[in-house]
């Protein structure tokens, strides 16, 4: 519990008010910064406003809390004391930063103010006492900018046309060219912009600076840009952003200070070495922005061989701390080393397996830490990425390289402009996202891109970072590429690539390719094998794949899945020599003539279930009978309904009417799923026949398999009945024809709410239960998947759903109906199996409420199984934690 | 409580083992018998086998349960110290009648044998003791025939046949005209018939026909028909038909015999005199069937005048004792009379209405037994039946007359034959079903049919029954037509009709008429308004109406609606200068462009409603904002589309775009409801504001009325919550702008599963809820109504469904969801309006249904509210009397 009425908490000279535990009060970075304070690292000091402060301005009409004002007072006081320096004091200045800092890390999200306190009088003793007039000038006109730009919304381009013009006058090339006595007259220029956009002077008081500052920080928590990385990353129910005010340590005032960023380990390979990137004679901002392209970490160690001990020993005793790879900023000031932040570091999947495996190794941790704590569920997703199919592309297709950034490759048109790249993805396009450098405002369009390539910037640029969280290829630092976005054109000088053309990008390589590049399915290591043995260890819910033919199965197979739970039969209807008995059978007048066509079609039907059955040996196999539409197996234009009418020998008339006549104006509620099979049992009979007689021929070679027959779209207990009574007398047949039986266990997709509302009663008749959560989802909220796009869009951006339900199961409608069933359903089948074959079965958030729900199985494409087995493993994790700690 | 295995229930002789309320167990008829006895009446003496051994036998593989074989012996030896003769006695026969009688009157629908216990001995026995050979011998071949055409399956008309060539050979035209030496003959004929069709000898042993009789009607419980009847008025949950074995007395002993049927109250009035038919010298088979046309009930007060004077007696003793019209089948023989049945008698709706109130008058009755049990809500309906417009068809457009069987006038297309009615209207089309008479395989087409015209029988005949029992017009016994099945056609001599032409009858007046007549709607008398004073005494649930323009709001008025439920706009949208502006609206690029087509249509929907609010006055009227996708009002035609274009002043390339933008795959499920007004607020605008300045208007003229608005569709309080600021924000400018303001309430539909399942949410927000039955009938269900038909006929055929949800309410489904939405909002908000507007509203089932879950008010069409204003106070009555009684 945190004091009432505490809204500043100090830290600094190795003490703390809070701790790593108050990330919700003290935002992620304020927490960071005390507990680090408190286990001894050299952190410059200073103190943090809450996140309880935020919320109260933003609720009440942006006045600050009763006791906030004396408190930061108090905290100013208390840098002075730690620091040697005094706020505002023209002699000895202590100038500060002001950083905002949520419970979530938002990188680049939230504004920030550097040097702060500093004004005409302050320059001037901060050059005496520093003896640099070029970096208390700089750092003064670096203040008005931030200022201007954070704090009053002038645009930060109004100060770079002033360097610009500057640098043009005086012929110099690079920003740190500029003089003293130039960056003073700099300094004027500045002022004048502010005055020009504001309306306003300058504040020269360091106190007023510092409460506008505070207040933007507080104001950018509902920024249209926060907002909407929040919604992208589905951040939700924080109470705002903290405030940190900590004192400034430079790394520019001479060539004895350095500033720099660095991973404990690689964050694209996990390897156990310290990767990272620093400038000599450089602020913070210069190394992430990407504007002048940095050192390898490596070289520091001959520069100031003492700084990069220090820093190792730091490195080590924060993996041991943390329990986790680390990120750090830091800054040497006249050879002082002084950590400015360390958070988890991001990393690649591929990074976050190598790590997690070399941490139990080692014995940092253990394997139960290393499965809940150290790799997300998409850091799998985003394993299983692909990559070019060649490993080598030809030379002379070879646009570029770059920075490794983000792994995995892509393939898509270029755009580049993020608001047409989201449009474009909007309208079902591939895009790659071509950028000089990405900035918060094109999180939008990195989100909707398939990859994003940069011409500029390093491996902690803003463009890299992101991608890396997201799993999205990403190709950083291109330099061989020169963009220009007015001719929306980009060139490597031999090659130029206009708007729409193709490209592929490999963000594990670093490579950018011409034209669209075959991609591949990824291989795997032994750590992520060691890895996903641990997870299974703890994962106590089951896994299958939705998978429709061999291949699938043995796709499923090697990604680790314990039966198939949704094998849609349909699919096997469209095959060449198929389609046309399908045909036959549609347009059957009478029950004999369908079972005629159905007769063609069962060889086929039961070879396909042969070799699945199989492949998968004792493992369970869910079949679904014929599900979809008839219509969808007509031809629906006119010169192929004459083509198919001729293959069939019926005038092309009687084949048109027929297709009129299966036309619906709601296909999505129309005649399919189980409604097909009860009114045509013949079909239903086939698929029986089918499935029933490859599964006794496997039961005579030795197999001891129990095929799940899934009856599709059921609604109503009788439904079920009619169709159960077509299984189980077609498999009575057939047991007597072959003089062998099967267990066989029949069951229902619940994907239609009165389904779910009546499960009771169908669990009286049914063995097992499989959530179509699809079109569970479409039911409940009256969502057609194909059409909702257009409204779905908006809703998610205007927050009226917090996601788009066919991604992120709605647990609170399609929820409630989900446990219903499950209760209702084992209330009078306590051995009820129940499972989700939805897409709903490979997404994190989804699963997590699956298992909570005590469904005993969930059911995915192949490709998202490991993420579904991490999810699974995760949830009990925690949830076992959760047990613990209550 | 009945005895345990006591199977056989005895009556007759002033004394019966059962009474009226076993009807469970004895069947509507056997119960009847029984009290009839008990009180009194001149019942033929006889036992009841009871519905459990119906249900024994058919449960067990059609055996008798033990004891049940004694039991019927024991009945027998009742009969005969009864009737004072002997079962196969030669010299003193006994003959019985063997009828079935579920708990339900199913007319028709269940098989009868009569003359049992006839042989080649006891025929001649009878013969003599009668003295009359040819009533001994007809009663055999009457026996024979029905025998063997109802126990076993042998065709009626095989035997008809034979009769019809007996009748050509001996030169007669009436079946009465053959003498006994030619009956005897027929009845070797008759034999020799069911020898040929059943390769048996024809049973001569009572007891084995008896047994064979007994089961046959047991077995008819099950007959395609008999369900078919169960199904089509929906009576479940039945055990099965009770068995009657009655002594036969017989009307046709000769001229002191008669047969007959009676109303004790004209059951197409009302009016307070006998009612019926009879014949003299004739089997009650006669009177039923139509074959010979009967004399009216009070000439037999000339002819019997101490029969008819008993008749008198008993027939107003028994509306005592019943509390109720009753249909009573009577035979004299021999001048002695029997009472064979007494039932409550169906009744037309004007004659429902006018014996309720009668009886009141009388003070048979109290005005709470007239509601609750006197009027069904069919009646109301069907009182509500149209008549034709003007009065008086052009004589020559007079195809003929015939009896006024079943009141109402209907139009359609002609059609010979049952099947064929069916499936023409399940085509959509309306359809007058035309028989020479109508028997129990025709009541599918009959139930299809919009009216029944028939060219023999009379007022009993089964089409007279059937048609008044569900309300259907009906024209019987029109003789002055010529039916000719072959050529499918009918002729009055003058005009010929054509299968597939258009004719239109009129069952209040007996007539028909050639060619398609306007219909009107009724008049209503004194006895309906009295009548339905009563029905609102009773009623504490509210009824509103469906209803979109003034004329329907007039008209609901006129019906008694309390409010209106809902007023869809968009049927405002369409008029002539209206449908431009919407046009232009859907078609605009900008919120500035759309704002401006509003602007068009926004004086047009304000006088939309000030004239509705204008007739409502003070009453509520909920208007639904705009709910149809924005596709249904753009023209789909190549030409239609050049048009408009041309009148927009826009290319048709752009309409035909728009138009294919708009074009969704299942548009029930796609952009429409609130989600037009959340992606395009400036709707939800025009509409506010349309339905606020009206109300304020008519506030200052002193009207005190609060607008009730509905938003479509809600799926999540987020919806709600976006147009309820929408709604809020326009109507605080208004008020503003008009210098006053009105009350009003923001509610929403429940039409959509997630709505239901989050209604605890949504009702913190809004003001009501209206449950919009259609939509989650087809959301919960997964069925579209515009393509379920094809497999909804199937369903309710084959017991999947026990009824088309779209016009009775799924309770178990449906029902749950709006039991859960009523509930879970109640407890957020005590004072929630809660009410329904889907078709539900009108039906008594599912208004039940509504009662029993605490709605505020049920809103259907105006028409319907007679109906449902009964259905509401009779479902009160009945739970007040359940309380009482429990």
């Amino acid at each position: 519990m945190h004091a009432r009425n505490k809204y500043v908490y100090l830290f600094g000279g190795g003490k703390a008010d809070g701790d790593q535990s108050m990330k919700e009060l003290l935002g992620g970075k304020g927490a960071n910064l005390a507990e680090m304070s408190k286990i001894g690292l050299p952190v410059p000091a200073g103190f943090t406003i809450t996140t309880e402060s935020c919320a109260w301005y933003n609720d009440n009409d942006h006045q600050w809390p009763e006791h906030l004002h004396d408190q930061v007072l108090d905290g100013i006081v208390h840098l002075e004391e730690n620091m040697g320096a005094r706020f505002g004091d023209a002699k000895n200045p202590l100038l500060v930063s002001v950083r905002s800092g949520a419970k979530s890390s938002m990188p680049g999200m939230m504004d920030t103010v550097l040097n702060l306190g500093m004004n005409d009088q302050v320059v001037e003793g901060l050059a005496k006492k520093t003896k640099n007039e070029r970096f208390a000038f700089d750092s003064y006109r670096r203040f008005i900018d931030m200022f201007g730009d954070v704090v009053m919304g002038v645009d930060h381009e109004h100060f770079e046309e002033c360097i610009h013009n500057m640098k043009s006058e005086v012929d110099v090339k690079l920003d740190s060219d500029l003089d003293g006595e130039q960056l003073r007259d700099l300094v004027d220029r500045y002022k004048a912009v502010y005055r020009r956009h504001t309306g306003f002077m300058f504040p020269e008081d360091p106190y007023e600076q510092l409460r506008y500052s505070i207040n933007a920080v507080f104001n950018s928590w509902n920024s249209s840009r926060a907002i909407k990385y929040r919604q992208i990353n589905r951040i939700r129910g924080l109470l705002g952003t903290a405030v940190n005010v900590q004192a400034m340590v430079y790394g520019n005032m001479g060539d004895d200070c350095a500033t720099g960023v660095l991973f404990t380990r690689n964050p694209s390979t996990g390897e156990n070495k310290l990767y990272g990137e620093y400038l000599i004679n450089a602020q913070g901002e210069d190394v992430v922005a990407g504007i002048r392209t940095p050192e390898p970490i490596t070289s520091l160690k001959k520069v100031m061989p003492d700084s990069y001990k220090e820093i190792e020993t730091i490195a080590t005793n924060l993996e041991k701390h943390y329990k986790n790879m680390q990120d750090i900023e830091f800054t040497i000031q006249s050879g002082k080393l002084f950590i400015l932040q360390t958070r988890n570091g991001k990393r690649t999947g591929q990074a976050a397996i190598r790590i997690a495996t070399d941490m139990v190794d080692e014995k940092l941790i253990t394997t139960e830490m290393a499965v809940r704590d150290l790799v997300e569920p998409q850091h799998l997703d985003q394993l299983l990425h692909p990559q070019f199919t060649d490993d080598e592309p030809i030379a002379k297709d070879i646009l570029g390289t770059g920075l490794p950034a983000s792994p995995g490759a892509a393939v898509g048109k270029v755009i580049f402009d993020a608001d047409n790249a989201e449009k474009a993805a909007a309208r079902g396009e591939s895009v790659i996202l071509v950028r000089v450098e990405t900035s918060p405002e094109d999180v939008g369009g990195m989100s909707a891109a398939k990859g994003i390539l940069t011409s500029r910037g390093g491996m902690t640029s803003h463009a890299a970072v992101v991608a890396r969280g997201w799993g999205k290829p990403c190709v950083a630092g291109c330099g061989d590429i020169i963009i220009n976005y007015k001719k929306k054109s980009f060139t490597n000088g031999k090659i130029t690539i206009k708007e729409g053309e193709w490209i592929s990008i490999d963000g594990t390589m670093g490579i950018v390719v011409k034209g669209k590049k075959e991609l591949t399915d990824p291989k795997f290591d032994d750590h992520f094998h060691k890895f996903m043995k641990w997870v299974d260890k703890f994962r106590t819910t089951k896994v299958r794949a939705n998978a429709d033919t061999p291949d699938d199965a043995a796709k499923a197979l090697e990604f680790g899945a314990e039966g198939i739970g949704l094998a849609r039969t349909e699919h096997m209807f469209f095959g060449d020599k198929r389609i046309n008995a399908v045909r036959r059978m549609i347009i059957a007048e009478t029950p004999q003539e369908r079972r005629k066509a159905l007769n063609i079609l069962l060889p086929y039907q039961r070879d396909d279930f042969l070799a699945i059955f199989r492949l998968m040996g004792n493992r369970p196999v869910t079949v679904r009978l014929l599900d979809p539409p008839l219509h969808e197996f007509l031809p629906h234009e006119d010169d192929e309904i004459i083509h198919v009418a001729h293959e069939l020998n019926i005038p092309a008339k009687v084949l048109k009417h027929k297709i009129q006549n299966l036309k619906e104006f709601n296909p999505m509620l129309g005649h399919r799923g189980c409604r097909l099979g009860i009114v045509y049992p013949e079909i239903t009979e086939m698929q029986t026949r089918a499935i029933l007689e490859a599964a006794v021929t496997l039961k005579k070679e030795g197999l001891d398999l129990t095929p799940e027959i899934m009856i599709p779209l059921i609604g109503t207990v009788e439904e079920f009945i009619d169709q159960r009574e077509v299984i189980d007398r077609v498999a009575s047949q057939i047991f007597k024809e072959m003089g062998a039986k099967v267990d066989y266990l029949v069951g229902t997709m619940i994907e239609v709410p009165r389904a779910a509302l009546t499960a009771g009663k169908i669990a009286a008749e049914a063995e097992f239960f499989s959530f179509g959560t699809n079109d569970l989802t479409q039911t409940t909220f009256a969502y057609s998947r194909d059409d909702a796009g257009k409204f779905l869009i908006h809703y998610v951006t205007h927050k009226i759903l917090p996601d788009d339900p066919f991604q992120v199961l709605d647990t609170e409608g399609v929820g409630r109906l989900v446990e219903i069933a499950t209760r209702e359903g084992r209330a009078v089948k306590p051995d009820l199996k129940v499972g989700i074959c939805g897409e709903h079965g490979g997404e994190p958030h989804s699963i997590a409420f699956f298992y909570k729900t005590g469904l005993d199985y969930v059911s995915c494409s192949p490709f998202r199984l490991p993420l579904a087995r991490l999810a699974l493993a995760q949830v009990h994790l925690k949830t076992q934690q959760q047990l613990v700690e209550a």
